[in-house]
Formats: structure tokens, C-alpha cells, sequence
């Protein structure tokens, strides 16, 4: 092993590690989000780092996934992505629990990634899922215990992003593209690209008239209004328009409950993970340059367990609410100063320390060290 | 993939999945725990669930890590222990701080274990490294954080089994034997065998005095008075004669510090981690059929990362701990009871639920919601 002394100390690329004022902002944060999720009745699950390979199958993160051969010769990964790993308890450990089920988790997940400025291989995730119950309530509901975390945390100029996949689907709705054609779309509309967006649908039997939509899709993006933009846009396109009047909907229960000021539309939003079916949110901090937080609703994935449910959910990153909070000093970096046990007798030095922890002292002992 | 549906909802051997009240007694044995380190000058360490495989270098874990081999193709290792890590970081990260150095660390490690009652391979760790100080006030400090842990959570009738592999070690000091031979003999020791014993010494060229300093050693188990006995059994033998002293220096200070009645001796627990130099510990919980933690001295770890420092470490499981208190319900099995907002207009449900949630309340959101 070459250069051994000089890797023990190296840590590998994409893993994290956190000392000091750092944990204690990350574990404050935790500490309010959970309570938060504690205090809209979800029940925290704690399921396994890893699972079967199978259980996380799908495009979007196969090909990020850690994955190793167990002792039995099944192939196993290492989670990278929670709302399967609870799909799946919903479906099984829960499985006579009569719906909705709000369940919430928080620990790691771990992917593939370049190693570069906010994207690790590892990934601390606050997350909750909502299965079953009325959609358009489930929906409102999870958005608004997002807001309450990023307000209790104190996070400023917060935004929730919201899309829905439905759009996009309608438009190409029995247009037959292929997952690659699909993919080079989405990729398309994201960055908002006119020509792209031509290009590739001019090699598909698409009709202009559709293309001409996807390229207005990508466009439609900014205030609540936005919506009755892509109303007028999409008035010919049957789906398309359901599932603008589905946004519409729920927009409209946010604004009446005070959220407005929060929310921005983004119809062009058609990446993320490939399960989703209906809203997509992606939640941003103004001034940090990549996402908190994102969710949507995924109402096919539980049927993939054996217990078809429409289902919603959402997490946040600890890593950028971390960051977004890294400059402002929070109540949560006071440690409480901790009294000195000192005494050369170690059984005498025992005792006092452990009176000063009885009656809730922090203590340092220091018997026997140097003074 | 045969038998796909039927996996998609087995859990892999070794794997553990927690739900509800099981999550809730965990969590709260977790806080508790985390609090009373925090009170002893503790920091905690978040450190990675993953590093170079050699930083778990030692026979004793390496044939039970899982292993896997990075896109940079270096061959990494889900962490099998905390402790190797925590004195990685405290050489590196933390390589300009001023011992001694309190840290702690709460999450999971992976081993391969066979999967059978209390053994699984995903397995939840609390624990402490006190790295530096004055050696015998460590000692007994790290002692005493557990016994506060112990008697906090209400664990009954616990015990701290004391002993110090320098007496074993101070036996066979000069003795040539190989690893293999170590390894048999430490297993006839930790069995209570003394033909199995003589049986492993005898193809060795030891001494027959020493053969049966070995016997006597298996057999020094009991209450601390065992001390007295080891004291006059290896008069003869300086080393495991200092080692007798030095562990019976610990006990004195325990028992001033009020902890004789939670204290046992037991000279025969040779085994453990290969990195442990000095004390070692095993936590029973009497009725309990495992140990509900463990830890030792290890002297000579912090040197393999170029910061050589004494060091002392403890750790519970928090799987065996649950199980102890798993009999009595706890006050964390408490959940307070959810306010039902129900409300036909979804805005105005969610008006209502964010104002309960503002006053404190948990909420049940049942807008639209079949009632």
C-alpha cells in the first residue's frame, strides 16, 4: 500500500466530517425541523442504511448508487434515496396501518457525486411523506410544515418553487418519444432553450403545434400569475390544462393561508427524480446558489410494494440549511460553560464532579492533570 | 431477478428497520445519553460512514467490514467502529488542539455478523474518547459518565466488568507466542478452560509456572476482592503485578466516588479489540443475556495516525439498551395528543392548523379528508 501515511490522515472524496460549532448548528436545526414534523402528527421511521439493490431501482440514481455483494450473494446498496425505503415499510412493516400514514426520517443517504462545491457522496436528509389521504390536502399540507421549519430555523427569503410534472406529461401526451429523446428534452426545457427544444423534437413526429407548447412551457416561470399564462397557453391540451387548474387549486389554499409571499411557479421544472406524477417543489434560500430542499408526489411508487397509495413528500438538506445559516451565529452555538473539578485526590475529584452533575453542572474534571 | 416481488418487501439478513414506539424509546435513551456527555465537556464528532479501508486496519474487525471499492478505485470500507475514525480526525482535523481532547460520536456501524438474537450488522453506537490526560483520572472519568448514563435511564442492576490486558499481557511478556497461538490461548482463557489452557501452552516453550499463572488468571472473576488475590498470585511477575496495581488504583477512586456496589472484577476478559492496551470494560445489565457496552484503554492507536497519544474510550449500544428497558414503558412512550383541524375548505383548514401550530399544538390535518 503506497503512500499509506500519507492517506491515513487524507479523507476519501464526496465523505463528510464535522467537528464543533458545525455539529451544533446542524444537530440545533435537526433538533426544531424534527419537532416540527413531531408537531403535524408524522411518526419518525428508522429504517436501514442499506437494502436490497432492487428497492432503488430506477434511472435517476442507479447509476449513483453504492452498491456491494452480501455474504449470501444478493446485491445490496447502500441507500441513496429515502422515499423508496419507506414506500417500501408502508407497504410491508406498516402494511395493515389503515392510510393516511405521515412518516418522517432524518439520517444519510449516500450517491455518486463529482465532488465539488455543495454536492457530497454523503447527504444528512430531514425528510416526511404523506401516503394517502386527499391529494390536493396532502399537498398543501407537507408545504406548509416546509414553511414552518425554514421559518422556525430563521431562514430569510425563503421560496418555494412549485412545477408539476403533468404539464410536460400532457403536452406529449401520445407523442411516443423514447427515454433518450425524453431525457434530451427535459434537459431542454430546464435551461430554458428555444433552439434545443426545436432540435430535438424536430427529429420525433411531434407536432409543431406541440413543440411550439414544450417552448413556451420552458418560459413559464415567475409569480402566481404565471398560471393564468399557461392557462390561456394550453387552453387546446385537455391534460396540460388539468394539471395547471390542479396547481391552480393548490396555490390558491396557500395564498389563502399566508404563504403567498413564498411561493414562485416554475412549469419548466420537469427534472428530478423519475417516480414523481403530479407537484414538484423545489425549495431556495435567496443569495445560496443551489436548493434546500424538494419533494413532490409520486403516486405510482407504492403500487411498485403491492399497496397502490397516491402518496407526497418533501426533505431538506442538512448541508444547505446548514450553509444558508453559516452566517449568522445562532442561539445553538452557546455551549454552557462548564465549572472546573480540579483536586490531586482522584476519588475526592470524582465526587465533587459527580455532585455538579446531579444538580445539572456542566462539568471538566481535571484531577490529576497538569494545572 | 427470480422471486423479485417477494424480495421487494424481505429485509436484507442484518438490517434493522425501527417504527414507532421502538423508534420513540430509542430516541429518548439517545438524548439522554447525548445530554450527559455533553455535561462531562464532551464535543461531538459527526465523522464519515465511510473512509479508506486501512484506517480499520486490525485483525479483529477487518474480516467483518464491509468493503467496496471507490470510483477513484481505492478500496474504502463502511466504518465496522467509531474509534479508529475519532483518532483519525483527532491526528488530523483536530491535529493542532490541545489534548487532552473530549469527544463523542452517536450513529451506526456495519459488520458482518452472523444474524441471530442481539447480532446484527447494522448496529447503533453512543460513545465517548477522552484522548490525553492524566491515565488513571481518564480512566475513571469515562467510568463515571457511563454509571451517570446507567442510573439516568433507569437501567437496573447494572454492572461495570473491569479488567486489564496488561496482566495477561505481563504473563506471557518474553513468550514468543505467535498470533494464532495468542488467539487459542485468549479463548481458552475467556472460556474458563484450564485443560484447554495447559492444552495451548504446552506445545509452546513457556514455562510451566507461567502455565498455570494462566490458569489462576481465567479463574480471578468476582467482586473487587479478586484484586487482593491476583496480587498475591503474581508476586512474582512485575509487569502483570503492575497491572494489578494499576487497575486496583481505579478501583479505589470508583469506590470513594460511591460506584463499589456497580463494580466487578474479571482478570479472564482477554478478548476485545486488538488496539486495547490497558483497562478494559464490558456494561451488563443483570438479566440482560449481552453486553449493553464496552471499551478499553488504547494506548498505542493514536500513534498509527502520527499523534501518539494515551487514549480511553467507552461505548453503548443503543440496541441492547433498548432492550433492557424495553419492559417498562417509559415516559417516552408518551406522544401528546394530536388536535384534529378538519375543515371542507382546504384554506381555511390550513389557516386554522398553522395558528394551533403557532400556539404550540400538534396538529392532525384532516382538510378534505373523508371524516
Amino acid at each position: 500500500m503506497n503512500g499509506r501515511q500519507h492517506r491515513l490522515l487524507e479523507v476519501p472524496p464526496g465523505v463528510q466530517c464535522f467537528v464543533g460549532d458545525e455539529v451544533r448548528r446542524r444537530r440545533a436545526i435537526e433538533r426544531q425541523v424534527l419537532a416540527i414534523f413531531e408537531g403535524w402528527s408524522y411518526e419518525e421511521i428508522i429504517p436501514p442504511l442499506f437494502d436490497y439493490a432492487d428497492v432503488f431501482s430506477g434511472p435517476a440514481l442507479s447509476a449513483r448508487t453504492y452498491s456491494f455483494v452480501g455474504r449470501d450473494g444478493s446485491l445490496l446498496a447502500l441507500r441513496p434515496d429515502f422515499t423508496s425505503l419507506l414506500a417500501k415499510i408502508a407497504a410491508g412493516r406498516l402494511g395493515q396501518r389503515p392510510a393516511p400514514l405521515r412518516l418522517y426520517y432524518s439520517g444519510e443517504v449516500l450517491r455518486y457525486e463529482l465532488p465539488r462545491a455543495g454536492r457530497q457522496g454523503e447527504l444528512f436528509q430531514m425528510g416526511l411523506e404523506l401516503l394517502g389521504g386527499e391529494e390536493r390536502a396532502a399537498d398543501a399540507e407537507v408545504l406548509a410544515v416546509a414553511a414552518e421549519c425554514l421559518t422556525a430555523i430563521g431562514a430569510q427569503d425563503w421560496v418555494l418553487a412549485l412545477g408539476h410534472v403533468g404539464v410536460f406529461g400532457g403536452l406529449l401526451e401520445g407523442s411516443a418519444l423514447d427515454a433518450a429523446q425524453l431525457d434530451a428534452l427535459r434537459e431542454r426545457v430546464e435551461s430554458k432553450s428555444p433552439d434545443g427544444i426545436r432540435e430535438v423534437l424536430h427529429a420525433t413526429h411531434v407536432a409543431p403545434e406541440v413543440t411550439e407548447a414544450v417552448v413556451k412551457l420552458a418560459d413559464l416561470s415567475g409569480g402566481v400569475s404565471v398560471l393564468d399564462d399557461a392557462r390561456d397557453a394550453f387552453v387546446d391540451v385537455p391534460a396540460a390544462r388539468a394539471a395547471v387548474d390542479d396547481l391552480a387549486g393548490l396555490v390558491a389554499a396557500l395564498v389563502e393561508a399566508g404563504l403567498g409571499e413564498h411561493l414562485a411557479i416554475d412549469l419548466g421544472e420537469v427534472r428530478g427524480l423519475d417516480y414523481y406524477t403530479g407537484l414538484v417543489v423545489r425549495i431556495y434560500v435567496r443569495g445560496l446558489g443551489f436548493e434546500v430542499g424538494s419533494g413532490g408526489r409520486y403516486d405510482g411508487l407504492l403500487g411498485r410494494f403491492g399497496r397502490p397509495l397516491p402518496a407526497v413528500g418533501l426533505m431538506f438538506g442538512l448541508d444547505p440549511l446548514a450553509a444558508a445559516l453559516e452566517q449568522r451565529p445562532g442561539p445553538e452555538a452557546r455551549v454552557p460553560r462548564a465549572a472546573t473539578v480540579r483536586d490531586a485526590d482522584l476519588g475526592r475529584a470524582l465526587v465533587r464532579a459527580i455532585r455538579e452533575r446531579a444538580a445539572g453542572t456542566r462539568v471538566r474534571l481535571e484531577a490529576g492533570d497538569e494545572p
